[in-house]
């Protein structure tokens, strides 16, 4: 009976410390009454249907052919027009603070923004065209193109870092990091929306893999696991806040190969053709056609 | 039909071998009859609630305001409180093969941890800020608190840790490193619960970051991918044994940052406002201000 | 009333342009009518379903005692018997474009391959066995070997590793990969189906950890977080296509210890009871007892 | 290869039939853009938050005294609030085929009738009050008041009836109806939500009960399975259409009862203290105190 | 101690007892290897699929209009083309015990089945929408067409009945049944699939209302709850079995009204235009333009 | 704005008068805090364990044959013991208001009545045999024993009275009725769990039909829908209650067989062979072998 009573207090305690304005101020999010938070669940649900149209026949399971394909994508390209105009609007919601209101103006502005990403799905398929063709190339292990689409965390995570970019592009807010970090998740591959990453792409393995805001990358470019295009720090502002927004990251050419666990610290610039080798830590230019190793 | 004969006889021979004692002896859970196991869905539920419970606004569907605030934290607290019960009586059952009974003491004691561990709630939740406050810092490409608090793998891996410290410091056995393991999984990063560190922690991008059971952190500590803090390997017992129990990880001070894939072995000292910079492998003890480079 | 008709002129457009043989023939699985195509979230009941059957009493939620065992095996390996086969036979039409249906003859194969899978479960169970003890035996952090069996990622992937390589020597497609990336994305250690690993094998942390196709581990080996055993990249054929099936990745010898973030790259051999120190780059044979170092 | 042909042009034919206009014409429902058509499964919710609120402590899982319950009520009415708010306005869209947009001012009116009803939920727990009550005293197969709240399909009909009412007296459209027939595929009865109802009201078993539209029911009266308060038939309109609106049900005074299978037609008034016994078929006026039987 | 085990030995006779053949013989179905059961589950999924199809707009959660609507209902029906195939082969392979496989050949007549029924949808939804304009206009409680649709008990059960009927004419074996018994269990009306019914058909309330097997139904006749079309009982055949497959139910003209807890026993005739009062039990031929009144 | 504020005060309001003590004072159920309600969604699952215990090959998904079957409701029993003995303590705490703990000692009592009830099942699974052929003998239109065990609702609810009749006998409070209640739910049929019924049961089609508590049904006997055996109804005692215990419903003989919707009202005798028509009013003894009709 006691035991019981001192329970309610220690928690009654505990509610009331919580609930106290100067305990929470720092990590509160005061919500406006219709707002709706951006949903992981949507948004994965979002990249799915995002495969399903851009390779048709991997996902899904209705029998698609030539002769209903058509069915089919319409059908799915106006589900995902429906969840990605809920989700950006989320986005556009969470990032400005001071809006008095989420009514219908914001609904038109997310659905405006869904639309013109669903317009760049067609050059977004034959840019991951490109990146599954580099796979296959590059890889002795893989059997064929299906299994580079089915199983490939590299390829997966180049997916949804594309999708993410392609939105990103376009100005919405959150939506994007969300979408890289579900790929981060999955595969331990992290790539920053914003970062700009030409054809050919292609990763292996990838856990650990990290590509940082500001990175710029070539075309025909292969990066193995654990490696980081890393940003340089630079020193905080009067205030002692980080400033945002400078290249910090590194650039790196056309037919560059990087392999396991290298870090590219910094804006430095990799020549055409270059190949860094694992392991290495580097913090300045390499030349065209140039080896990087690590001295052992 | 011949082929349907072979076929019952080859599944019955292998569940006879399987079921065979000595087959499965070594790898045998024997449980008592009201036994629960921990179970990994329902510590994602507590994890998930301790993140509602701390960022309010963030987490639930729920309209939150500073008159609501007290009622929602009400509600989730006394569930957080039996769902953590549970667990924790779960725990104490997985760890003690000896005990006779999973009857009503247990759960007595399961519910005073359980208890404590929510009378900590307030100090976690300001831990938890410096935390955040850290990160926002030192990332330029970070928008705002909200996005830290609602994205960041590495703030989410810390939370996971702060909350399984505080787990392992009542004693509760399994369930802290359950937890720890869930970040783990998400994100790549896998700190041991026992660990201890500082305020003002922050990790970026922290894919295959490990910090394990003996380390120490200071204050102000920013650490990044692939960074290890990991532990010397001692000469096994006389029987053949790994010795628990002995300081064996590294010792960090404050306003410490390490880079990218850095190894740090043993019990070594790193001096207050050290840096050490990507891909060494460091073995010795560092001294305050200095820097560590890869030789390239 | 406009921007609705803009609205559906844009979506229109843009299936008309998915909708384009050319756009999506590179990246298009033509299913047959009954084809179902492999499934992740039946083939991670088939692996928690070896895990049931493979540690008794861990896993599942009913009672099992000695007496009783037979009865839980009985329904298990039949339950999992039936999802495997199904499994099988959508991972060999899968492999297999060129084959007119996916009937009865089909069915009869995956189930044959189903119950050689079966019959190899003892011996999978006595493998594990000694890789719960070897990780027992050289982790000062461990508990007990419960703790190993429940909670351990490195031990987790072994798992799925073993599973997957029976099914890879019987021939099985697909299969074999998607089980093994379900742990690599639940645990970031990537070890292909393909690789020959003796017993006695442990990980430790293991994120980042990659162990590429045609690697031999040898006995009581030892490995930790963001080790590589990376393949030697060939010069493509005369069409420019990867040359598949060679040799080229390492071979690792018994009771071989490899730290944190090492990469061995190429079909280089390392002798009985070396030891690899961590954040090394290796391309060169290392010498039975031998220690290598990161030079600092 | 022909069947396959056959079979596509067979389903070809069927969705260009389907697709016809002519064919859909009668039975289209054009939905708005924004407009959610009202979800059964979210009224069913909803039905369960009003039983959590009305009667604490037998429905959900937290655990309620009197301490704690004004949180959970806070809670429970603002989960409440929101989801009804939502299927208000899907029944408001659904009834005005003519209205241009679903837009803000919607939502504004929707809420406002959410809240009308949440102020008349203690009026409404009174009512039920009276009726639980008058179950138990008129039932002896009854153990307690607890069992006829928990487990008494008349009770439930009841309940729901009564939250329908409420709803369509504050003119709600179609979300009423929705509710009374969720309560008829589970028990059976069939209550008209616009049925005018008094206290201590009662039903038992009930299955086959139907109580239409203008049916007034007096206080203390008891109903059994199979009684139709039914409606008279006038003749249609020069369009031959069915006249609305007109009272063509009984009226049933105070402390009637009705046993099973009886059929009371039209707008027949049923003096006070009555008693209409089994399988009546009863057209005409029943004076106070008066019994009607079967003839036999 | 002793209780645990005089538990098992208890739990296990009633084990042994169960598995003795004698004891399971008249009740097990013996089910061959790749036998599926009919399940309840998907034939709900595929009666929610008709409606989708015949009744577009008012399911699924999709945005149809004039434009789109090909491409929805392309897709719709070949969802239901390829459950309704299984469905129908599990009903053949579950009528049929002698049969020896369940293999290729009789997938064939399923699809072939499952086809013949969507040729029939066209003319079915030209039926029901007879059926919805019969309701409307008998039922002054009805707001609109749409109302009857998406909430009528009568309606729902007709449809099901309709849906039925077509498989049963075909000669689907058991799924037909299953379908109307859904119907039953929602809504309490109970038609048998294989009573033949006109257009312009409704039932009102309808709980408890039954049309035996060999019933027959004019055009436009309405129905109340409790109304049952019964079939006479005939002696049994020598051997004491039912004699089954003789017209034993009432055959229904056009234009008939049947009021609440009427019974029709037997192969009587009720001719066209007449009227049956509620609670009659009738047991002979009723001519045209006729009323029959219970005595009171 | 104002709005808000108003829109806060309403509902600040009601949850401040729902939570008076005053207002849910009768409709409060005050739990202990380990104590659990029973769960109709576990009690569902209940009865289909049992199902698919009696009736093997007809439930559940995986393969039994002679030589399995064993091992099938070896873990089928042993799970529903589990489950029921969860359960019956939730039914045990829930009827006594008074007792203090809900401990280890509650645990022990219901497991020994699960157990008790799980020995009866042979001999429950004799009754249900001898109900599924006299369904079949005498329904001309079921097709075998197959279709009746699996898709006719009069066997169902037979099947859960038996069960919850078992129950009632061993003294278990609540969960009978709530398992009677799951039948009346789906098939319209209501059995009172107290109810005596002979061997050779059947009911046809069932919806309406009600058997009271004190019900007692020979051998051999057939039932239809909207029949009710009910109770006569008594003075209340002196304190307005109604009187329990009270024998109040008819006693039916053997091969006895009732119509559709005739009401049985009282302690009456029904004779052996006895033959009552439908939609007859019945309060008085029927001699043996007699037949009853409505006068029309």
């Amino acid at each position: 009976m006691e035991a019981q009573q001192q329970h309610s207090s220690i928690i009654s305690r505990a509610v009331l410390e919580l609930s106290d304005e100067a305990s929470y101020q720092a990590l509160f999010h005061s919500r406006r009454d219709e707002e709706a938070l951006p949903s992981g669940e949507t948004l994965k649900r979002i990249v799915d249907l995002c495969r399903a149209i851009l390779f048709p026949g991997y996902y899904g399971s209705a029998r698609i052919n030539k002769q209903t394909i058509r069915y089919h994508l319409g059908v799915l390209v106006e589900t995902l027009h429906g969840l990605l105009t809920k989700e950006i609007q989320a986005g556009l919601c969470f990032a400005d603070a001071s809006c008095e209101s989420c009514g219908d103006q914001l609904t038109t502005e997310a659905a405006a923004l869904s639309e013109q990403f669903i317009a760049a799905l067609p050059q977004l398929r034959h840019m991951l065209a490109t990146d599954a063709e580099a796979t296959y190339n590059s890889d002795p292990a893989a059997q064929n193109l299906g299994e580079i689409i089915f199983c490939y965390p590299g390829f997966r995570a180049i997916c949804n870092y594309r999708i993410a970019h392609q939105l990103d592009q376009l100005g919405v807010p959150y939506i994007p990091r969300i979408i890289t970090e579900l790929a981060h998740s999955e595969t331990g591959i992290d790539i920053h929306p914003r970062a700009r990453i030409g054809h050919h792409f292609s990763i292996d393995h990838g856990t650990g893999t990290v590509i940082g805001e500001t990175s710029v990358i070539g075309n025909y470019v292969r990066i193995f696991q654990g490696v980081s295009l890393a940003g340089e720090k630079f020193p905080p502002d009067e205030n002692g806040n980080a400033i945002r927004g400078v290249d910090r990251h590194p650039i790196v050419g056309d037919h560059v190969t990087i392999y396991s666990n290298a870090t590219l610290l910094g804006h430095i610039h990799v020549g055409d053709g270059a190949t860094i080798f694992g392991n290495v830590w580097l913090t300045h230019d390499v030349a065209a056609g140039e080896s990087v190793y690590q001295r052992t």
